[in-house]
């Protein structure tokens, strides 16, 4: 029996956790979930209750965190990217193999060698994004170039959407993970690409303006709006000197340039608590941001300010939010981005028949014998159900999988480790497919 | 004999020391400037050989400032901000009284009691902006509020700018004061205001764009750019119900139109090195924040980005600056706003016969048995020479008036104070105009 400790029964971590118990009696395997809500974990574990348990605990705790590692051969944590440095400390100390869907901590990385001596892996970025944008991504990468190709331009994004079947009202959007991440993805710095062999720097102010129209087949136009920091995986993906470089995020085509209202105006701010009492309306709230007019009501002040069409799309995305009605916000003290997310939350809320939708597009351009070509590879994932979101899926079921292979010592390199080598991603990327997470390739005029 | 000890000799001290000297005799004073370049202060102080002394000292060595200090009966503090509270505490602890122009740091007021139980002042914001604009616009509000007049707005700007004789570039503006600070201004959180009882708040990517024209008497037009926050005061003021409260920065009229182009693009951004060789041109640097578009130049790209006009007054003050030719950066590794301040540094320096410019204007609307009534007041300052600029004067002449008062007995309030008082502000504001430092007041039609 190789026994396995589950730290965080969140939400996307249904699907890993279904993987594993479907897998157990095969694979010899004991699962463990443990959270700080013992009932979130008894739920996600039911339906295996001879192979798996569900266990209360507080992951802060640093001696319960450390007696409850130390039963197990493997730890996969789920748990929120500032706390995983302590359970990384703890499997090293313990000797236990780690996975993890984040993206690799600074600090571990001069824990490199001390986890090869003691023949560990730590394998992480094992999720959607970052994690089955690596292995599609280089899959692809190191064919074209084992066939000799060049590469010249790549660009990756992905999205975590509503599904076209539930896709009903104007922004194209629900909230299929954390809501507050959605209100302040961008901010932080200015995103960094390279295009043409120049980085190019673009601020928060100018992130959903700068966007890119691209068409993934079956599933229509989206934007990709520019990450943080393109570069990041340029020598890991052996580009250091590619010329294009680009990696985004996706929404529903239409979607940044209304979002892009909300950033011109300053909603997205989480700096500061507002002066306004928890009797004002949204109406008051946008007028907040607004220069002062005598006699122009707010909508159309909004209108002026930002050049906006009063019968264009972006008015019709914010109308529909209810934005200059006498809806009241509910609560004092909360900042503009909060303020915000209290209203999306209700209006882009995911219903109880509602499906999500993953996305990831990747375009390859590279000359081979002196030719120009250009390969798209495009994924599109619906959830299954509430539980078993696309979300949920595209990140669990790769962790899943991962786990199998590191218990059954499939992997010969020890360390901190990124899904970036074939003896990674051909296995889980196989494996995917027969989950109906298969990406679509197509070759395009250069 | 009093003894004064002067802690900072940078340019804003040469007019308070200048004061000092020529008033030593006759005040029984005697002198200490001390700073850690000695040169420096032995230059300031070399027109008055009998009654004052340049000595080092290096402000962070803790028990030299205290030997120092402990010789004085009264401390005034030119340092930065950041080392105020060392030299506050010491004062509290050697008892003596301490004058600064800065900001009263949020530590120093739970330390108001243990001053006032030792008898001592500390008189803070003794500058300029903040200082004249304190007691200017006290000596009026109370003169309104005595004749029975009801306030309905205030509003109150200031700008260090240049003289309108050596005023010979586009933008109307050379450094008189820390360029960092100018390039940096109005960074770090939104602006925040009150315009019809209602509180207002600008992104800093507007704060250039919603601005509002100011003409001053005899100097011209003028924008102001609100500052972080302008009901700081609005207690201190006695203003709580007051209306519409706004504080901002003079620029030239048309600067901040043009400066906006900078804020657009993510020059200002001093968060990240940029990754350009020292060899890169300013074209370069101003290609980086932009969009790719195969065949055309960065000055036509920047046009269609930010929708400028190539004849309009924006471009003339961008070309002007020489940001499109050949000039090399000639420094790597620099963020976008130090990259920046590398040409301004250059392009808008105070030349030798140069003279800065110090402007201030309030405006105070307010009722007064039924009828509406506004006042303006405006100072226009213009620097001597290079020694005894307009902001040196303005800045150092208030704090050597405010040590005269402190060491002759004139102030009856002990602790933390700030020049709100009648019996602060009307001594030196009376002394001021004798220094050719004197507002104009105007009654417009309301």
């Amino acid at each position: 029996m190789r026994k396995i400790l589950i730290l965080g029964a969140g939400r996307s971590a249904s699907s890993l956790i279904h993987y594993l118990i479907t897998h157990a009696d095969q694979q010899e395997w004991r699962v463990t979930v443990a959270d700080k809500d013992p009932a979130q974990a008894q739920r996600l574990v039911h339906e295996g209750p001879t192979v798996a348990n569900g266990v209360a605990l507080d992951a802060t705790d640093a001696q319960a965190r450390a007696t409850l590692i130390a039963q197990h051969d493997l730890v996969i944590s789920m748990l929120p990217a500032f706390m995983h440095m302590d359970v990384l400390k703890d499997c090293l100390a313990l000797g236990k193999h780690v996975i993890t869907p984040s993206y690799v901590p600074d600090a571990l990385w001069p824990m490199d060698a001390d986890f090869r001596a003691k023949g560990l892996i730590v394998l992480n970025e094992m999720g959607l994004d970052p994690g089955i944008d690596h292995m599609s991504a280089m899959r692809i990468l190191d064919r074209i170039r084992a066939e000799g190709g060049r590469m010249e331009a790549f660009e990756s994004h992905c999205g975590g959407l509503v599904a076209p079947e539930s896709d009903d009202n104007p922004w194209g959007y629900k909230f299929s993970w954390n809501p507050r991440n959605v209100i302040l993805a961008g901010q932080g710095g200015a995103a960094k690409y390279i295009r043409d062999g120049q980085v190019k720097y673009i601020p928060y102010h100018r992130l959903f303006t700068d966007t890119v129209r691209i068409n993934v087949h079956g599933l229509g136009e989206f934007d990709a709006y520019a990450n943080r920091d393109s570069l990041k995986y340029r020598k890991a993906y052996g580009l250091d000197d590619i010329p294009t470089l680009l990696r985004g995020t996706l929404r529903k085509a239409g979607y940044c340039e209304a979002w892009n209202a909300f950033v011109q105006l300053g909603c997205t701010d989480d700096g500061y608590a507002m002066e306004l009492p928890a009797t004002a309306t949204y109406n008051d709230y946008i007028d907040s941001f607004l220069p002062h007019a005598a006699g122009r009501d707010t909508r159309t002040m909004l209108m002026e300010t930002l050049g906006l069409d009063p019968k264009g799309a972006v008015m019709q995305k914010l109308d529909w939010l209810g934005l200059f009605g006498n809806n009241a916000i509910g609560a004092a003290g909360l900042s503009p981005a909060a303020t915000l997310q209290r209203l999306l939350e209700a209006k882009w809320k995911l219903g109880p028949d509602d499906k999500d939708l993953v996305v990831m597009w990747h375009r390859f351009r590279y000359s081979i014998e002196g030719q120009h070509q250009e390969l798209q590879a495009s994924l599109g994932v619906i959830g299954q159900d509430q539980t078993h979101t696309a979300m949920a899926r595209t990140v669990g079921l790769p962790i899943a999988m991962a786990c199998k292979l590191v218990l059954n010592n499939k992997l010969d390199d020890r360390g901190v480790l990124l899904p970036l080598k074939p003896t990674i991603y051909n296995p889980i990327l196989d494996e995917l497919e027969k989950h109906g997470i298969a990406f679509r390739e197509e070759e395009v005029e250069a």
